[in-house]
């Protein structure tokens, strides 16, 4: 990425203050991830070619490591726009870029030229590539799920106080976690690693994004346990689904085996900020047992994804989904 | 985009409300513009082919009007996501997205969702067109220039009472107006036309942006004008640059010819929103002659813009730049 500064200096005739504006912008918004999906591509392709009995070139671990930064752009994008909308205070422990003084509501636009800079680098680095224009359809896709997925949150989130328990379901769940986080955060860099090793086959793409899904929807429960049950000395932030509304597994979870009282304890108590609520719907989900419960679907999410990777061994390299299944599996934070 | 619509019903899993969110914002966002980029993209095909003789295919003219809708569905997203940043209230005679009160911030990510759109409809149509990279790249360019624009636009503008007369200089003017309008406006529905054609030279592209940036950098100033000397009745809006605070045509120009007490006074009443103030600064601008002055900057670029028309006759079809020429010539509204 130090090519777009460099860029950003000689390509486009831009006055310094612009420029330094942009560079701030970048530093600011991308780097500060723990970057584990730009990671998971150079995972791929070193997998790639260790399968084969080689090792993969310099060259293409320079391109996987271009490719995962494209995916911190994407991120940053999606992330300086997210909290504009979720009207949060702090990332990455910083102020939001839209809450610095100077910035506000330009970050709107900061935004959208952080995801045209990952396109730009894109360009740069694969004009050439037998596989641009896949990486392009690509990055599209994704976005384009993404969005969607941030368009169901939105709109399922009713305004504080105005609490629909029938709109948490398990489907509505599951379609906000695939759409909002699984697709660019697991199936896009294992996808962007088997276009660059020259993966063609249309039907092993489908595998990855099967178990590539699967993980995303079990890492985004997680979220949630995490969320309500979280030490937040270890998660470094203080856990607001309850109060906030939010379609979670617990609470999808305890709908599933609440009584008619237990339910009415939710109506009252479910999206309002208020400590005292907040507390008797953690005491619920304890009094219904979610914690063992959660243990256990993270225990049968675990074996269904051992038992899918099992299943490619052969097809493609799977080192990556063990990489990353031990990244997830019982996280705490 | 009636494709869109229907993809939007069969292709993905979502549910009816996301649907009809996105339609809604469809519905609301894009149909309602003058359509003349999307118009110039027509144009150009039938005056390709009419040079060499033949007339456009419907097939051609159909692909021309897919471009020209996704120019509109570009221009859609920048929209929605200028109103918020400038806190615009209305546009086009309507509230302005995020003003609806069920949709607020989360206009945000409806203006991401109908970008991601445009090549969704891109990818549906032209995905094994010759011209599908070119018509991709190009439509990632001028999303880089106009989100540059943008920034320039808005780091351009101080707040209201902080007025720096230094920054409003001919080179800042020039540069906004040709990234934040004219690579959009006026060079993007050209150069898809030259795409879709099968024009490869690089140099007619080159020239193309020429005449291009011309005619944008035209077709802004004569929006400061309006926006200042512009009748209400005619445009449908009430301007607001002077107590906006915003580098002009007019301001800079006013600039380039006041005395020091003049440039006092712009320095005493610019960027109010006070309407005495306002008053002070139109009449400075009518006693320094810039409404004369103003038709001899028209005419001027119309006579050089006539001459580089005229001097790529013969190499492309110059009907599309004389349809535009028209089209903004003298124009009131
Ligand atoms: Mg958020
Ligand atoms: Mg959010
Ligand atoms: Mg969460
Ligand atoms: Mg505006
Ligand atoms: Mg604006
Ligand atoms: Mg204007």
């Amino acid at each position: 990425t130090d090519g777009v500064k460099e860029d950003l200096r000689t390509r486009f005739d831009l006055p310094e203050e612009a420029r330094d504006y942009i560079l701030r912008s970048i530093e600011y918004n991308v780097p500060h991830g723990k970057l584990n999906r730009g990671l998971t591509v150079v995972q791929f392709a070193r997998d790639f070619f260790a399968a084969k009995g080689q090792t993969a070139s310099d060259e293409v671990i320079f391109q996987a490591s271009v490719l995962g930064w494209c995916i911190e752009y994407l991120q940053a994008f999606f992330l300086v726009a997210d909290d504009i909308m979720d009207a949060s205070i702090t990332r990455r422990g910083q102020p939001c870029f839209y809450k610095l003084p100077e910035i506000g509501l330009k970050a709107v636009n900061d935004s959208i030229v952080l995801e045209a800079l990952l396109y730009e680098i894109l360009r740069k680095h694969f004009r050439n590539a037998q596989c641009y224009q896949d990486i392009f359809d690509l990055f599209h896709e994704i976005t384009f799920t993404t969005s969607i997925g941030q368009l169901l949150d939105l709109t399922s989130q009713m305004e504080q106080g105005d609490v629909d328990l029938n709109t948490f379901t398990e489907a509505n769940l599951v379609r906000i976690y695939k759409y909002k986080t699984a697709y660019y955060t697991f199936y896009l860099p294992v996808a962007l690693g088997m276009h660059l090793c020259g993966i063609k086959d249309a039907e092993l793409f489908s595998t990855a994004k099967d178990i590539c899904i699967d993980m995303g929807v079990l890492f985004q429960s997680q979220d949630d346990y995490i969320d309500c049950f979280g030490d937040p000395k270890t998660t470094g932030k203080i856990g607001t689904d309850i109060e906030d509304n939010k379609c979670t597994w617990l609470v999808v979870e305890a709908l599933k085996v609440a009584s008619p009282s237990e339910k009415a304890i939710l109506e009252d108590n479910y999206g309002r900020p208020d400590e005292a609520k907040v507390a008797v719907v953690k005491q619920l989900y304890v009094s219904l047992q979610l914690p063992a419960k959660f243990e256990a679907h993270e225990s049968e999410y675990h074996t269904r994804l051992v038992s899918k990777i099992d299943a490619v061994e052969g097809q493609m390299p799977t080192g990556t989904y063990h990489f990353l299944l031990k990244k997830i599996f019982k996280r705490s934070s």
